[in-house]
Formats: structure tokens, C-alpha cells, sequence
């Protein structure tokens, strides 16, 4: 496959092929099949981002077995999500890996550096909040992103909020991250003029219902500008910011 | 049953009987049986609040039935809810009434002068809200209080709750009124230090279920020191912030 | 209000105050009240947008009213949403206002000229989406973007969605716009690259549960880059599109 | 009891009774009751069906006491499901059974030759289905089916699932097994011309809600030929997978 | 369009294009997009069905228009569902159609001759499941089935259901449409040997809550060989089940 | 209060008091605080049942303590529910109990003797209903009731449960115990001419959501002469049937 | 069918058949096929019940030609539940009922004669319930149990519950009708020795949703001897409150 | 800060500053951020309540730390909430505190001395719902107010609430908390004339659903005068409660 997208370069180089044709015919471009799953080799040309393992439910071989897979086809830089700390350990036996504790998150290869329009503020209801914010906040930066973390700001007491109003106000992309009633994201989304991207959390007991009220507390805002993940999404929320945040014009 | 309290209240007078032991006796009585519903005469007494009508799903009839026995017995004010425009018109024709057009809501009799501790305040999200805002606000003047109303302060745009907030910290109970993602009762909640009253409405579309996100919101808000009464129940959120404001040393 | 705007950007003018100091006094103005709803009439300043009016459950007067206050302040350009057509012709009978159908939006004022960074997809899985897409469209052009209309291109008829490809594929945002099982929104969102919108709607029956099952199926697409917004909200998702493919670099 | 099905089959062989009244006549027949279970004997003459046993919530000792009740009667194969793999070894430790881990699924006997009318493809969006799809994938081989596994075809990766189109359009049913949003169901049913078997699984987190969106969009998939089954049943599916491929002409 | 398959039907006769090849091809044609929406014309060729429009939310004149663009490419029989006795009258105005009032639906053109494998049972377990039940038994004779009908043999008066049991054991595939607490599927899927296609109704009240308790009944149902299709979908059971009584051996 | 009691008694044999007055004030009898629980020790009288403990949330020691209590004051015979076989044993160790182990049931004391009007007959859907059947079996019988079990014969095999037709048709009342779909309240509710109970149970999977599928379809059932339990509820079914087994005529 | 009928009978009188043998063999009867509806003879026989007719979604010429029918064959006394009072006069146009106006409940023929155990106390919390309260009185009545009615006696107002304290402790059976909170069916579980049948109501509104707020409330009514039918059932728990009261010994 | 305060009461000394410009401008006094948590270090001042700490999901070091930083600024009365024996034992190591097992609550410092207006009743109906209550009533007495305990009086059994009648009638404030059907809030409204709080509780099982089918029932109480908090919220409810029981004029 290598040399079959190599062949097209070539092409493109040669003048034969028109850049744009070309990544129009990457975007199609397969995948190889390791047994176990079905590596997708050039996600970075289609869909602008590099590749993601999604690490529950796969053995510690496996999650190595895909890195190689990938590493062999010149994708060096993976995000690993949803990976506890101990499998984290054997995946790092076999390949090296970078983990991050509170986020739940690997990195194999290293982090992108900032290339985006500005900065990404991530900011949270309360302390509880936090995993689901660094696993967005560690996807950002891993996607190349300047991320500002602005933790504990939840609006019962809206003078932490208030007090961090200057970053807000300059962030390029705010997630707005939060249990409970979800409130965070609606107050966010009515003081600052760029895109808000909310996560509701799972943080909460009784009608809290394992998430369902701040989803739809947050579906429901008041504030316009503002979209909503899956709870306790914070990859895809990251994932989102950044695609925003490296908007390019399209002629 | 009128020569029976007549009775009571003369030994009272004599000193035979001591005012608690009246007040406690006057707790247990009973009520008229007029076919369609049950009078409760005494309710005033023993709950410390005029007679109040419900009254969707009794006829014209009926409600100028139960107007005339309370007002045999001695009980003039009375607060009618969910009474709509055409069957008001029907009962002022039997027999007089004051109609609230936006509340729904009718009142034979005069309102209470304050007698409160305070203030209460009725905020809303939106003006949709303002239906059930009025019944809640309405409800308390009839009960005594002196209500000040903050309408369409909503907190996707925060700076319009905030121009507000000196009127917010000097009131003695603030009942809090909002459809969509009901944020506002958690805003408010973190702003004030009296008492709250968080009051859903089902003003919204989709996601807002009927009023279930802001009534979820609110049973999870961060805030302490606020509570939930029922999807667009104005009224209770009006009798319960009434009796907030008429508490009085017990000893 | 408008003297101390004039004044602040005298002083500006003048040196004495930076631009981006100006700015962030300006985001915190207040707002006219004209009794039944409190105008705000800085947002476009503080939020980046012009003013748009929730056309639902206000009277053609009020709304005219609105319009007037927010012309004098020299808010020209204004979108009523939620606005039924014998609504619309009160409205217009009072200031004139452009009203399209389909979309149950009224435009007073003209569209803002195209600025944004490309275009923006309107997709629908069928045609019974096609009111909650129009909504979408008409508000990202008023804000601004020209608008692709892929209207009928529904999963279960695979050929008709790949056959636009290209147009999806060079889209700056797609929103996508489905009722029932909502599976569009995951299938366009493993074809692009740029940021998805999905709304859900309402259309369907039985176990669609008024929108409910196209909701879950969005929030737990398996596609990274999506975010969604409430059912049958179509405006939320213009705005939204609208604030990405406008975003610019912020230092 | 074996004597009455022995007699009745001597009457068809004397040409006393027809081959039809005996069927219906067996298909009345009553079953075995060894205290703790009511074994059905004749299932596989009513049903066309060989014994199944949920393995779930009984001891290795009942399985194994119920499948020398089987075998007594002449039922020498038969499958068990839900069985954990230390149960499975202590039921082999009483009588031979052969275990499938992936599927938590056991079988005694042999599993019968193919005799459908085609080929059985099991598809899933992702690996972690892959439990729930064998599960359906041994019931229908068990049963005497073909079966063609595609794996990890999510649509989000739409190329990977068109791929396989040759196989999915040259399929007697498809099996499509999907958690999440379950959106693979719809465009493999746009795809196809046979029945497709609609498997949601509990597979995802937050708004899954167990399986729950997955549910609602296969029973909302705008792809005619399409039925759905109960989260994670992936015995339902390949029995009635089963079924159809076995279709044959009744006069 | 009509000229490009004409082409390849040419190469077909020629020999130099596989029957399989075409048939491959065809499956990939297109449609004709007539403004309002995108007529598919090779769905018969691609999904084995004929068309069928989905009658709810087009205008008389749509669906006019859509049965002639229909008709210029040889597609003459339609089904229309979900249309009212109103709207028909205004089609049949325009272009000529039967209705059939019980089921709400159209047909242009005539209904296939029966072609499948055996009989199609479709019981119902009420009066009051009718409509449901005549949908799914028109579809599936619209598309060349024998079909009968049982009606009223609801399981609480199980003699009555019993006393069919000839017919249903003879069965090619039956429809069981129920209401309330929806047991009919699972006590005739105990019955009978061939697939069972279960249809939950909207018939009921209180905790029936439109449909999801005979859903759910239909999902658990304890009896295999039973799949379960959207509430009150009789069209989509009709759909399955001709699909399941055409079943052919592919090689 | 045994003086009280023994007052009383006197009374009514000096013929100084009649029975039912008797009988009347001691339904106003008070209990016996013991700090952790206030002991109903005449609700026996009251409600006609002897006194039950629900063993759950209580710890060793408490159940022995209440146990003396209820002793002490004549109560002999006493039901203790959802107690595990741990606990137990901890109580029998402190005073002698029974425990049954299928039902998480224990009696202090003896099973009262059969004296209801008749027979009641537990049946249940599966083997899995099983220890939900025992607690309501147990209840019954230690209340006076003979007992009849009819377990796993769940409609699916109509066949088994026909062939105990005789029992069902003769019993004074039944109760149905089913998870999953629940279906078998229903056919039974058709069957008898008695007062059916239905008890749903949390056995199932997927959509049984714990329960609700079973339970909804019960509250739905088509059958009259059913009424409902809470989920999982035996002792409350056993409870319910034992009064029904011992009406007696009032005048 | 008749003759069948009178075959056995006469059988009966011959002492060739035992009286109980019969019934048996009565309780398998068949029923009417009169096209729209399967008409059921000889449920009096079978189920120990009149005939009932459920008239929603029935024409009047449907019930006027089910109770001709039902007439033919000796079953003169019915009962029409859920008939609109227009309908009902179509009925009576055809053949004589009597129509009870606010049950939505007609007769035809006349109501038996008490015979039953005792009184059957029907109670509601308030007046809004009357309508599923008369339902159910209407159907005990007819069925032959005297009926007591003690309307608008909710908890909130306990002294009125507890004026009629004898009343309810000398039911046979009490039926508990409450929307709402529905909290009247556990005090007066707790209160009376005799099964109580709770029907939830739809009455209330927000958080009430639909009846699903008391039906919930009745489910874990933490009052033994309390069984639930479906919300506004009124008929279910008449009917099931008759069966209760005619219970007799059965050896 | 400190300094900052000192300055600002110094001018209040001095008489430049009035005391209510005073108490409005501390009201906006911000935090301490210790990196793990920003402390609230005016709260008191600006609600009228000491600092709380949600001792779930944080470590017993960082509770020591917010204790430490809070001790620092002069708050040393702090009520730690959600906290287990465990992680009690190990703040207790580090900086002394009191536990209270029942309620998993610590407090730092001291309990402040009664100062309400009267007295606060917890009134439970069940044991079960102890350790909510016991969560209410500490914070309520840590707040400074009287509080009096009435456990498992639930409304089955009547008696044992009306008993302590007078003192529910001389309670300043009630808190009425229960689980399962949660009638108790109800009965206790109907009583008494002084605020309502209701607590539901996740106590029962089946469909009690965690707690909201006492939730539901609270919010649908007809008794006026009640508010609701989240599910096993004892915190919210005694902290309302406080701050209803230290109401004083406000002019």
C-alpha cells in the first residue's frame, strides 16, 4: 500500500496528478486488516487527524499489536484513550508509551506542536469534573493546541467564573465541562462570542441520573453558539475543538 | 360547626381553655360536605393560609358553589388558580371576582396588605416563563407579601441578572422561574443567601422533555439553599416562599 | 447609552483607549428595557452576531415593538425565528420584514454578504427535515455563509449521499440534519474532515420517541469531529456553524 | 412417552395416519419434568429446532443433568448459552461439552452441516461487539448455517464496510451487530436485498444508555427489510437468522 | 439515464458483461432528482421491492408528481402509505390510484400476483389493531403474497387463538400485531416453526405509554424466531416478511 | 400496654364492652419503641397478619432484638424477608429461626396451618423466577394458605402450561410470577376465573430494563381480573393472595 | 353451538356427565364470528363475568350488532366502558341502554343483584378522580357488590380520610383512585385489613407525567395487602374488586 | 486578602464606608487557589453559611489541605459531607476532626449553638432512610439550629406518625425524608402549617428506580407548602432548612 501512495506522489510531483485529485483519492484509500481490527492507515489524510485507539475493551498485545501496525506505516504519533493504569503498564513493556493518570490517556510518539488560530480554554464545574477535562485537554494539545485549563470555576459561585472573564473572552474555542445540572456551559456561552463545545459529565447523584441532567440541561441553553458531546466525551469535545480551532478558508 | 369553634372560643375567653389548646383543637376540624366537594373550613387555621380553589376541572357552578359556602362561614379571600379567561367571565357572572389574565388566576375578596419579613422576588428566564412567574407572584401578594417581579434576566445574558443584583441580595426569598436548561435557579442560588425557590417550566422544545431538563437541572443545582416545587407550579412556589416570609419565632 | 458608546469610541479615536480595551467594555453593556422583553443591544458587539428574536409565543405588536427599539439603535438587521406566516403578515403589516415559509423565518433588514471561510452543507436525510434544514440554511446566510443544500441524501439509499461527495468533501462545516434513526450524521461524519453539526429532529414515529432516538444515535456516533445540538434546532446549528467558519486567528 | 411417539410413528408407517396429522399430532407433544427443569423433548419436531439452554443463573450440575435428560430421548445435540467459562469446565468435568470463549456459548454434540439456502454475514461496527456477533455467529453454524464474519466495518470508516459489499450484496440475511449509535444496521439494510437482523448491543457509555440508543435507531432505520432484536441477543438473532435461511415452499 | 442501461442490458445479450456483473452495476445506478425530492428508479433492480413512498408530509401534488416520474421509467405499480382518505381523493384527481381506507394506504397500478414461498398469517390481538395490521397485509400482497388475516384472537381468550392453530402452524411467516401488553407475539412464536414478525401498536392507554410496553414485551419475548419492527409499522413487518417468503437458494 | 389490652379484654367479656368496638380500639393501639424500630405489636389485630420484618438494611443483632421484642409481647410467629443466608445464621445463633434459602426467607416460630377457602398456585415464566415464586410461596404459607408451585411454565411452551390446566382453573387464587415479557400474567389472567396476582421480576436482559418490560406489560394486560405488584416483590403478592384467600363475609 | 350447548346439558341432567366435568368443558367454548369482532359467549361460564364491551374505537353499529348477538344468545346484561355520550345515544337509537354519564359507562339490560361478601369502598384523593372512580363503582356494581363512595378524601387533608375511618375498616375490599402523588392508597393500606386495589389517575400535570408519578408512587406503596391496575383503569379494578368480593370457598 | 478586609472594616470603623456598602463589596470577595481546589474564603459572609467541603472524589490529603487554607483565614467551624470512615480516620491523622458514622459527615471545629427561631423535626419513614436523615439533621445542628428526630414514622402504619403530632405541629421547620413511595412529605403537609422540606431517598427496589418514584410523588405532593431537593440529598435539605429557621425582617 505503501508504495501505491508513494506511486501517487510521484504523480503529483510529476505534475500528472493535481494536488487536490490526489487527496481526494487518498481520502479513500483502505486499510490493513491485523486480525483483530482493521487498522485505518491514512486517517490523517482524510479526516485531518492522526490515529486514535480507543483502549477499553482491547488487551494491553493488542493496543501494541496496532501501534506497530501503524508505526510501520509511518504513523509514529497515537492517542490512546480510555486506558487504565495498569494495562498502561504492560502496553509500555512492550512499546513506549507516555500515560497520563488523571486523563486516562497514552501517547505514543509525541504531541503536535501548537499550530491552531488561538487558544483552547477548558474549563470545568467542579474538581470532579477534572478527568473528563484533561482527557479534552490532553486530546487538544495532542491535536496541536494551546490549551488554557480553567478547573473548579462552576458557577454556584460565579465570581471564580467572573474572575477568569479576560481568557475566556480571548479563547479561541471554550469546552465547557460539567455534572450536575450543567449549568457551566449556558453562562460560558452567554459572556464569550467564539464556539462552545459542552460535556456533560456522569459527576452526581440522585436525579443527577449518571449524566442525563446536565446533557440536557446543556441541549437545552439558552446561550446560542454552543454543541453538545456524549457524557464524559472529553476526547470527542477535544477532537472538535481542535478541528475548529485549525479552520483554514476554503476557496 | 360554627356554634362549635363559637363555643371554644368562649372558653377561651373564660380562661378555661388556654389559646394553644384551642389552636390546636381548631387544627382537627372538620369541613362541609357540599355534593361536589369536600369545604375545608378551617384550613386557614390549621395551615395558616386562606382557602385556595383549584380550579381546572370544576364547573363555573361549582366553583361559585364552594366562593358562597367559605364566604357563609366567614372566609372572604380566596384564591382561585387555573381558571381560564371565558369560566372567570362565568363566576364574576354568579358571583364577584378579580381576574389575573397572565396568571390564570382569580381572587374573590381583597389581596393580604404585607405582612412579611421581607421581599420576594420573582425572576424569570425568558418572557414565555412569565405565565407561571404571575401565578407565583400573585400568589404570594394575595397571601401578604410585598413581590417584586425581575423578568427576562436570564443567564445567557448574565450582565442583565447582574444590574439586578442588589434588588437579588436584599430579598428575603427569591422564587426562581425557568423553562429550557433552568440554569438561572443555580445562578441566583450562588448570588443570594436567603432562601430559594426553583420553579421549572415546560417552556421549551425538544430535549426539554415537557419541562424534565430544567427540572432536573434544578434538583441538581450546585447551589445550596434552594429547593423544587412541581413543572409550572407557580402557585406553590408563591405559598411556599409566603410561608418563608411569615416565619416567626416558636418556642 | 448610545452617547456613552459615542464617547468610548471618541476615546479611542483619540488614543486614550485601546481597541481591544474598548472591546471589553463594550461586551459588558447593558440592554433597553421596553417593558415586556429587556432589548440587548450589544450582542453583536459582545457575541459577534446580530440580534435574533425567539418569534414563538410573542405577539406580532411585541415584536414589532423589538424591531423599532432595536432600529433606533441602530440595529438594522434582525432574524425572527418560530414565526408562523399569518404572525409574519401582522408583523409586516406593522415593519416590513422578508418571510420565508419553509423555514417559519422572517429576516428584517438583508442578509449579511458572504465573509466566512467557505461553505457551509446543509444535508437532510429526507424530505421532512427539509423545514428544520431550511431554518439552519436561512440563519447561516443571514449570518453571513453561503449555504450548499443537500436536501433527501438519507443512509438507506447509500448512492445518493457518496454521489455529493465532493460537494461534502470541500464543505467548511456540514450540518447535518435528520430525524428517526439519525444514522447521517455518523456516515458524514467518516467522510469529511471538517466540523460536523448534527441536529436531530422530530420527524418519525413510534419508538422515535419525538426526536429522542435521532438525539441518542447523534451523541453516540461513533464519528469524531460531531457535535449536536437540540431537536428540531435548526437555528442553534446556523449559529453555530456560522461562529466556526467564521473564526479567525486570535493572538 | 417414547412409546407414544414410537406408536404414532408405526401408524404412519402402516399408512393409518398421514405424514401432516403426525406432525401436528407431535407438535402437541408434552415434555419431561426432572424437578428443577420442564425438558422439552420434542422442540426440534414443534420448532424445527434443536434444544437450547440458557446457561445463565444454573448450576454446571443442572446443565449437565438436563442434557442427559436430552440425550436419553435421542437429542444429542444441543446448545448452551451465557455459560461462563469456569462453569463450562466444571460442566465438562460431568459430561464432554466443547466451549466457545468469545461467545460464552457451549455445545454438545455436533454442530449440524450447512443446509440453508446461503450464506449468513455477521457484521459489526466495532471489536467490541465481537462477543454478541459470535454468539449469533455459533447459534446460526450450530443450526446449520454458513456464516461469513465481517468484523469492525463501522460506518464511520464507510470504506471499510464498502469493501465488503461483494459479500454483504451476495448474502442470504446479514446480521448487523452494533452498539452505540447503531447507525451500521441502516446502510447495510440501504445496501442489501435480503433480510437483515437488527443486534443492538450494550456497547458504549454515557448517553448508550446500555444499548438503549442503539435500540431506538435500528427500530427507527429508515431501510426497509430490516428487524430488530433484544440488546446483546446475538442467540435471537442467529435463531432467527436460521429460520430464514432455511425457508422453504409450503403449499 | 434509461439510455445507459439500455447500453448495458446491450452488452449483456452481447456477452461481453456478466449477468452477475450487471446485476452488480445496477445496483449502483442512480436517481432522478425532481426538485421536491430524489426518485430512486432502480431500487426494484437494487433491493428486490418495488417503490413505495412514504405518503405523510408530501403534498397530493409531490406525490402526482412522483408516481408519473415513476411511471416515464417503467416503474408502474407503486404502494403509497400513510396517506389520508382526503389526500387519495386529491391524488386519484390527478392521477389514477385504489386506496384502501382500513390501512391508509394507496396503491397505483396493480398488486403483484403471489409469488412466495407459502402464506403470510397476520394476526391481530384486537379490533383496535386493524389499521396497523391491514398496512402490513396490503404491503405484503402489494408485494406477491398470499395473505391471511386473523383478527381479534387476542390471548387473554386463548381458545380463540387456539382454534387457528391449523392456519398459523401452516404458516409461512406470520405477523403478529398487538397492542397493550403485546403477549401475542410470544405465545404464537411457541406455537409455530417459521419466523415470526412481532409489530407492537400504539392501541392502549395509561402505562401502555403509546406502544413501549408492547415494544419491550416484543423485545423480551421468551419464544425464538422472533424479530420485533417499529411501533405501529405495519409496513415494515409486510416489507420483511415478503422479503423472508421470497427467500431463494443463492449459491 | 398489656394491661391496656387486658383492660380492654375484660371489658368485652364482662359484656361491658361489645367485640367490634373492642376490635376498633385496638386497631388504634400503639407499638413498642426499642430505638432503632417502633415494633407494631398489635397490627396482627389491626391488619388482621402477624408481624413481618423486612430483613434488608438490618443488622444481626436488630432482627434478634425485635425479634424478643415481638416475643415478649406474644407475637410468636414471625416473617423475616430479603435475608441473606449469612445473616442468617448470625440471628439463629442468637434466637432460633428457620431459613429458607431460595426465597432469602426465615420464620421465628411455626407456618400457621392451612384455613384460606382454597388453594393457591404460584407459576412462574422460568427456573430463573424462581426465588421471587418462593418468597411469595413462603409468605403464603406462613399466613394459612396451602400452596401449590407450578415453576417454568412460561408461554413460550404453551403445551406445559395447558397441561396444568385443571390446577390453574381450580385454584382460589394465583400468582403469576414473570420476567422478560412478562406475557404469562396474561395468558394465565384468560385461563382462570379467579383473582390473578402478578408479580414482574428483574430476570432478563437488555431491553428488560431490570424489570420494566415485564412490569408494563402486566400493567397493560389484556386479561381482566389482575392487578400488580412492584417488581420483584413476592412477599407483597404472597401477602396480597392470602387475603384474598381468607375474605369472609362482612355484613 | 347452541345445540352443543344443550347437548351437554342434557348430558348433564342425565348423570352421564358430572356437573364439574362440565364446566370444564364449558370453560373451552368457542365464540361468535360476526366479521368485526369474535364474539365470546360463554365467558359468564368461563370466567365467572358478564360480557364487557370495550367501546372505544367501536362504531355504534358495531356495539348495537355485538350486543344483538350476545341478546341471540342469552346474555342479556352488558356493560359498554369507555363510550363517548355522543355514541352512546347512536347506540340507544339501535337497541336500549342506559348511559352513565360521567363514567363514559352504559348498560344494557339491568345491574345484578348485590351478592357479594360485603362493601366495596371506592375512595379518591380528590374530585378530579371522579371519573375513574365512577367507573369503577359503575363496574362493581353491576357485577353485584354494593358500593360505597367516599369522593375527595386526600391525604393532604387527613382529618376527612380519617372521618370515614369505619366506613373504610368495614370494606370488603376498598379501591384507592388518586392522581398525582397518589399517596392515598398507601394510608389506606395502612389503615384497613382488607385488599386494597390502587388505580392510578392521570390527573395532574408537570412532573405528574400522565399518571406515571401515582402509578410508581402505588408500586412501592410500602403497605402490605395493596395490589395496582393500570393507570385509569377504573373497570380492571372494579371488575377485579368484584371477583375479590365473591370469593368462595373451593375445596 | 486578609489585608484587604482589614482595610475595608477599617473604613467602616472610620465611617467612610457604610456597613451595607461594606457587606455588598465582601459579598464579591474572591477564593484561594491551593492548585487542587479554589476555597471559598468568604462564603460565610457572602451566604450566610460556613464553608462545606463534598468529601466524595477527594483524597484525605487534600481535604487536610482545604481545611488547613480555610483554618488560615479564620474559618475554623467546617462540615466535611459524603465522607467514609475510612478516609475519616486518615483526615483525622492529619488535622483533627469528628465523624459521625451514620451520616458520613465530619465536622471541623465546633457545632455553632441554636440560634434559629424554633425547632427542626427529621422525620423519616422508614429505618432505612437513617443515614439521609442523619446527614440532614447534622447539618442543620452544625448551621446552629434545635433539631428533633422522628424516624420510621411512615404513613402504613398512621398511628405512630399521629402520635407525635404535636411536636410535627410545633416544628419550625419539617424535613420529611423517605424512599419507596414517599408519601410521608404529603401526610406531614396535610399536618402542619410551617415549610415543608421533602427528601426523597434511593431506598426500595424494583421500581422504585433509585428514588425516583418517591422523587416524582414528592414533587406531585397536593399538599401546599413542600419543596423538594435531589435524591438523598440530607445536605441540601438541612441546609435550606437552616437558612428558613434564621429568617429575620429585612427592611
Amino acid at each position: 500500500m505503501n508504495s501505491e501512495i508513494k506511486a501517487l506522489l510521484e504523480q503529483v510531483q510529476a505534475g500528472t496528478v493535481s494536488v487536490e485529485d490526489a487527496m481526494l483519492r487518498l481520502k479513500d484509500q483502505p486499510y490493513e486488516d491485523i486480525g483483530y481490527a482493521k487498522v485505518d492507515l491514512h486517517r490523517q489524510v482524510r479526516q485531518g487527524a492522526a490515529e486514535v485507539i480507543y483502549g477499553a475493551g482491547k488487551t494491553a498485545q493488542q493496543i501494541a499489536g496496532i501501534l506497530r501496525s501503524l508505526e510501520d506505516n509511518g504513523q509514529k504519533n497515537v492517542l490512546i484513550t480510555r486506558l487504565d493504569a495498569e494495562k498502561a503498564a504492560q502496553v509500555n513493556a512492550l512499546t513506549p508509551i507516555t500515560y497520563y493518570n488523571d486523563a486516562h490517556i497514552a501517547i505514543a510518539g509525541t504531541m503536535a506542536a501548537p499550530s491552531g488560530l488561538g487558544t483552547i480554554v477548558v474549563a470545568t464545574g467542579g474538581t470532579s469534573d477534572m478527568p473528563v477535562a484533561e482527557e479534552a485537554a490532553l486530546t487538544a494539545q495532542f491535536l496541536g493546541n494551546e490549551v488554557i485549563r480553567l478547573y473548579d470555576v462552576g458557577v454556584a459561585g460565579l465570581h471564580r467564573l467572573l474572575s477568569h472573564r479576560q481568557e475566556l473572552m480571548k479563547a479561541s474555542v471554550v469546552i465547557a465541562v460539567a455534572g450536575m445540572e450543567g449549568a457551566l456551559a449556558t453562562v460560558i456561552g452567554g459572556l464569550v462570542d467564539c464556539p462552545v463545545i459542552a460535556v456533560p459529565t456522569s459527576v452526581g447523584y440522585g436525579a443527577a441520573f449518571g449524566g442525563l441532567a446536565a446533557l440536557l440541561s446543556m441541549l437545552n441553553s439558552c446561550a446560542s453558539g454552543t454543541a453538545v458531546v456524549n457524557i464524559d466525551n472529553g476526547f470527542g469535545a477535544g477532537f472538535m475543538a481542535s478541528r475548529i480551532n485549525h479552520m483554514e478558508a476554503k476557496k
